[in-house]
């Protein structure tokens, strides 16, 4: 059986188990819409890295996952966002109030999950602040006029990396990995994260819309302030180019994305970005490779680098 | 040192230590706004109760108290409420997404503190999910016409009886009690909270404005479905007196509140909320008695109760 396989069989055994009711309803809907599973993955591939067994951190795997869709149905409305993984988001099919409440329910079923063990606990604990610390600050930054990239950089590794990290961790925890050891698959999924999310920010705006399924460009045309943006409006005050200000400046639908595009390749912020990620990369691959463990327990967590160093969407 | 000021010295010490930022002042605010602390107080007195030193279980109280506050800037959100303790509510005070996120951030802050003994953790997650259902069947009993006194029973059972209950039996696992006594202490603290959330209806109705503080009858003018409402809809319907239907039918500031207590006496429905508390707080006693404890021990819960019984705010 696949990791994949066995997740998405925990995850329906325990929702057809959840009570009736609009406290329970809106945690089965939003586990149960189609989802890459990244998070619970990593609990597992950390844990046979280490000489654990999967089946063995499954409870764990499915607590993060549970813990990661908290924290997007809490985050949506924060965002007024309609749509999540193409449906609706649980504020708009149920309401907020609900939203907020089933949320906070979820967040207790989630420590149900990861209770057992109160190393793991303490583990999943920091990490749960970390992404909160990372919405706070993102929506703060959201607000602002300015932001460096050094401040987006901590924001993005708060609310996406800490995350990753967190679940390596805890399933390095789980197979009874050294506190060394522990700190290096950390590391390798806090620099996974960083690659990941800047990779998502790139191929927003670079990527194939055929691949993506999304928009080209639809961060620059909402002025979200990636580090394609910050890094855009930099370089070009240096450079005496305004174009990208001149954009910001019209509204939304009004913004010429391609001319956008076009100033960030010509500004470099476009290879910078690439090569930025793959720096990180490189940095997720030494972290691994320092981990004592055999070399070819490493070769799934290796794969999946090079997965995503690869993907299109 | 008295647990009270135990329980503040520790508040106090912990909101100190808060990082800064937007995520972590709401909850300093909240916690520094004067109350009673019954719960964490409950879990010293029963970690007390079972031979265990109080100092061994502030975490746990802090935790719990943490816990309680969490659910009412998240309630105060869901019920668009401006005060809290009077004062500006968190959501008033920052914005409604400040208060979801600091509180989501609160509840990771009280497992932080909750998580060292798995049992504990247990108990504590068991009690925290009842408090959600019991908000969710708040929120839906709002909405609906009909609501029956066993319905709304089993409603305050969840929302403030059961973390009375959690409260009391988190200490006593702490002071190592048994899964017998365990259950007792929270039965204990079960019948208190329903004597306690019924005894909060009548003072709202019949209490003394001058020693409350509230303006007298509040409940009934906003229409708030209490056991007093519900109950004296079911006699008046029994017994072909429209007043308070007639009264409900009137918008809120229009309503005859000192009528409505009127027929409240006339149909009984005072006593019986009366005869209904003594009967909760006798049962409390009563599960305290069979608490195996010396006697002399139960003593400072026996005077919680009695205090409670004779109280006028």
């Amino acid at each position: 059986m696949t990791h994949q396989t066995r997740i998405e069989a925990r995850i329906a055994e325990w929702s057809q188990k959840l009570p009736q009711g609009n406290l329970y309803a809106p945690m089965a809907y939003l586990m149960g819409l189609p989802a890459k599973r990244v998070r619970p993955m990593l609990v597992l591939m950390a844990c046979e890295l280490f000489g654990g067994r999967a089946e063995d951190a499954l409870d764990e795997a499915l607590g993060i996952e549970l813990f990661h869709n908290f924290t997007l149905m809490h985050d949506d409305i924060m965002d007024a966002a309609p749509l999540r993984r193409g449906h609706a988001t649980v504020h708009e099919k149920w309401d907020v109030n609900t939203a907020i409440l089933s949320g906070d329910a979820m967040l207790v079923k989630a420590y149900q999950l990861m209770g057992k063990h109160p190393q793991v606990a303490a583990i999943f604990s920091k990490h749960a602040l970390a992404v909160c610390e990372g919405q706070q600050l993102d929506m703060e930054y959201e607000r602002r006029e300015q932001v460096s990239v050094s401040e987006y950089r901590a924001m993005i590794r708060l609310k996406t990396a800490m995350l990753l990290a967190g679940s390596l961790q805890i399933g390095a925890c789980l197979a009874g990995a050294g506190a060394v050891d522990q700190e290096r698959i950390a590391a390798f999924g806090e620099h996974l994260g960083l690659a990941f999310q800047l990779r998502d920010d790139l191929l927003d705006a670079f990527g194939d819309p055929a691949a993506t399924g999304k928009q080209q460009g639809g961060d620059l045309r909402a002025g979200k302030k990636t580090f394609l943006l910050i890094r855009g409006l930099e370089l070009g005050e240096a450079h005496g180019r305004r174009e990208l200000q001149d954009e910001l400046a019209k509204p939304g639908e009004g913004r010429d994305v391609p001319r956008m595009l076009k100033v960030l390749e010509e500004l470099g912020v476009r290879t910078e970005a690439e090569r930025t990620v793959q720096q990180e990369e490189e940095w997720a691959m030494n972290a691994l490779g320092e981990v004592s463990a055999p070399a070819d327990r490493k070769k799934p967590l290796r794969q999946l680098v090079t997965l995503l160093m690869g993907r299109t969407r």
